[in-house]
């Protein structure tokens, strides 16, 4: 024996040692150990887990039976209602690949990802029916339509054949399911929201998702049984895999169709709702609320927010109304969020504004992402730790896509040198924390010095008139480019373009401060991030005598939004 | 592109998405973002994650530098101190494999392992010194001996050449260590405490480590730095995985040399100890605690329990005193725990009897155990839910073992049909909730009836005067076989046999009631189970006029201990 390895004789993998990592596993466990407890509620409706894995499994059979399965494609279009949260699990049951589609996008797009997709099945909220049908003529092999009826949907017409309920109906509630042969399998397709050319589309495999939906339980350290409120959308990177964490907690998943202040109060009184996922728009709806919707939620709520940190003044509020934010930061080709701005205890004695300073870095690594750096982008060497020297931001683990669907070289390009190149630019903190400062494309070069526009734009959500912000560059003959403002007003609050660019050169080095400042409402991809490729088109049409309107005269946002 | 998978083209594993999963990751992480958080508490010694990190880089260099690495054993013979932790880390930070000594075994055994295991560097405590440096003479390939100097350690002298200081001083701090290459590669190697024959090495993988330290936070739905006290051995199942557990929640391990009352209750009130695991005697420690050592806990401590189910008496003391418990299932080859009573909220209404009764079950899969079933042994053929029907348990998923080390025979055996065969006899209940009803072995058969020695005992322990009690069967002319009861009295208790037995066939059918009584200490193993084939021997031996002693005249606890 001498020489060999001991430990790599008869000790192979078997099926009793070696079962693929899938999400699927927790709903199995869930109903079967809380088959009475409530699954889903939505409106009126409620549904307990036997009901809802029982739905699922008959979602699957009747896919079965139409010859959906491995490598096919099933596309719903669908806001935060039960039947988007069947699909999260009776697709994959089928051994086919679900990609929710986003509700807000357009014919052109709906049907580009169709196409692309190969989608044979598309599950349908009727609401959706115009868009739907507009693209649906546009695409050349037309899927299997299923209409989803649901009673809270405002209008829109039946496309398909069958309805979502009798569709489930064909399906065997007793059907065998199988867990995927390989944790590699495809589980999600998730098409980005690209802000130039065709959406890629993300493909994320069991294996990951299953980590990132126990990653999210260890970053919030997730009790039993939460209650869940969905306002993220489930169709944005599968709802950061909250489908799948919710269940494995044995959750309530609490939707919501639209996300308004009343709903959102409801269901916090209502519901007990202990945690949520938001953009900062969603805190800005809950801090701004009318009076009428307010009621005191049954406990503090925990809420996990993204794409931007929120700025001081915001924590505080949200900290009063009784809302714990925890700061995360991922993207679409990571399964949602992978790292989180892990608190300290220390940091809670510190003045609130302090608090926002360290609140506002994306922080360090999930538990389940293995790698994070901030590097040269040219030869992958991590920058040193001196939360000043820019660097891009690289990610490797068990929770980074697979690849692009048909998309080879996209694929290469973005795992190039064996990490994920996020295209982020950030700094890393001697703490080792991470802090973004731009995506690639969206930083400013003043002067042959870097500006970070999200740099710019916390200083202007700071002041008291600024509802939002943002902050591209603007091309100039002298300085190649200076900083462009693009700012919403709160209702009711007026400033001058120069008080603006007082407050910023207060608050940061005079480079840095705008140059220029744009009053009016700000242009949104449909899942809520600024277009700020918009923004830069329209700054380079800004005559020198820029100012959009004469100055002192400023739209409130009551204004503001008549116009839009 | 018709006919193929295109969600298998160009989508592979790379660097970047596929990281083997490993509890290695759980230390760096802490290490990097709780530097500062205490690691370890052991007297008056405390250590934060920075440093123990640090001491474990150390020791995997300092091995590396001694040319152990891949597919070699390293040996630790420690009770729950510091070093034994860092060994958790560090032997698999070179790539080798750990195993855990039993402090509480004997030279033949630890030789036998040394010997099967070619360990090629043994670390022990001096105070295990003796049983060591016999276990050494009696071994041919003799390892590196390293001595840990614990200044809490009682007596014994140096074996080897150097310290475990001087040790990790060779070691380089900031020396690489890599990821496992592969998943699979073995981390740990565990004795099981075979009660006849040579014990087997069963062997962990990284990957059913890393899974199972998560099913351990998702089971008990742990916070953020829980303060762990280590009563549990560590060498036992890894200390069912919890040094990978507290370290991945960034926790603190409160050591303990040896559990007392008194040790216990210090570190509820000194360090505020949050969470617990234990066998029923630590539980049983707690509750007979004398007053002058009984201090208040900082706040309410969750106690795991395994091995046995706690009696209502138990549960109810426990409650009032602050601990909180829940049960847990499992064996050395799944890891530890792998099913957990998992509790239902409208079951704390109940009486406390009715909830020991629920408490008493073992319940269902860990979310991070894929099968788990109650079948026929010889078909696999699941039994009934029926509560009644006798079967198997069986089990399946990631936190399986790879199998015996160097006994392909036995993980044939093991793994035949493709489940584990744990060997313990259980029925399934209609909720779907395992109870463990015996060992397959232990099982006594009594004119053709089934009589599970499980379900006598639990009468048994309902006794006010019983402490511990153990059933077996005896041989019977007439019956085939016919229950015995080894029974140890409370201090001060004394109780006649014909009482015991009436008190049984009050609460069992009269067939299961015992025949025989024994009075006196139990046989264990050196790791607390009851030594069952002792007791057999035993009752094969009584004669007819069986009574050990007089009828009437009984030890107290404390004679039974001066006895002993």
């Amino acid at each position: 024996m001498t020489g060999q390895n001991p430990y790599q004789l008869d000790l192979d993998r078997n099926a009793a040692n070696y079962v693929p990592l899938t999400p699927l596993t927790f709903i199995r466990r869930t109903a079967a150990v809380y088959p009475e407890r409530t699954a889903v509620i939505h409106g009126s409706l409620k549904r307990t887990w036997k009901q809802t894995y029982e739905r699922c499994v008959r979602l699957s059979s009747a896919l079965k039976q139409r010859g959906v399965g491995l490598g096919d494609t099933v596309a719903p279009m669908a806001p935060n209602i039960p039947e988007t949260l069947e699909c999260h699990f009776g697709i994959a049951m089928a051994g086919a690949v679900l990609n929710a589609l986003n509700i807000r996008l357009d014919a052109d797009a709906i049907a580009f990802m169709l196409q692309h997709s190969e989608s044979k099945l598309l599950i349908t909220d009727r609401e959706f029916a115009p868009v739907i049908g507009k693209a649906l003529s546009m695409v050349q092999k037309k899927p299997v339509v299923i209409d989803i009826e649901d009673p809270l949907a405002k209008g829109g017409e039946r496309l398909g054949e069958l309805t979502y309920e009798q569709f489930l109906a064909q399906g065997d509630p007793n059907c065998a399911w199988e867990f995927p042969a390989d944790e590699w399998q495809a589980l999600a397709l998730n098409y980005t929201s690209g802000t130039t050319g065709n959406p890629k589309g993300v493909v994320y495999h069991h294996r990951g998702a299953y980590l990132n939906a126990i990653g999210n339980v260890l970053t919030w350290a997730m009790p039993h049984f939460p209650v869940y409120l969905w306002t993220l959308p489930m169709f944005h990177c599968n709802g950061w895999c909250f489908p799948w964490t919710v269940t494995a907690m044995a959750g309530t998943h609490v939707c919501l169709r639209a996300v308004t202040p009343k709903g959102m109060y409801d269901a916090f009184a209502d519901h007990g709702v202990t945690h949520m996922c938001g953009a900062p728009i969603v805190m800005g709806m809950l801090i701004n609320a009318p009076d009428e919707v307010r009621r005191k939620p049954a406990q503090r709520v925990q809420v996990m927010t993204a794409a931007a940190a929120p700025p001081a003044a915001v924590l505080e509020k949200m900290q009063n109304l009784g809302f714990d934010v925890t700061h995360v930061y991922g993207l679409t080709e990571v399964y949602g969020p992978v790292t989180v701005c892990a608190w300290h205890d220390e940091w809670d004695s510190l003045p609130i504004s302090e608090q926002a300073v360290y609140k506002s870095r994306q922080g360090v690594a999930y538990v389940t992402l293995e790698g994070l750096m901030v590097a040269d982008a040219a030869t992958l060497k991590p920058v040193p730790s001196d939360g000043a020297t820019l660097g891009e931001i690289f990610m490797r683990g068990n929770t980074v896509m697979s690849g692009y669907l048909k998309n080879a070289k996209a694929t290469r390009e973005a795992f190039a040198g064996g990490w994920f190149h996020t295209g982020d630019l950030g700094v890393w903190h001697p703490s080792g924390y991470i802090e973004l400062k731009d995506r690639s494309k969206d930083i400013i070069i003043s002067g042959g010095e870097n500006i970070s526009t999200i740099e710019v734009e916390s200083v202007l959500y700071r002041h008291p008139a600024v509802l939002e912000a943002g902050v591209v560059a603007r091309p100039d003959e002298k300085w190649g480019e200076t900083p462009c403002a693009f700012i919403m007003l709160k209702e009711g609050a007026a400033v001058t373009e120069q008080e603006i660019i007082d407050f910023c050169r207060q608050h940061l080095a005079h480079f840095k401060a705008p140059r220029t400042v744009v009053f009016g409402p700000l242009p949104k991809t449909s899942t809520g991030k600024l277009q700020k490729f918009k923004l830069r088109e329209q700054a380079k049409t800004i005559s020198t005598l820029h100012t959009s309107r004469p100055r002192g005269e400023f739209l409130t946002t009551e204004q503001q939004r008549r116009e839009n």
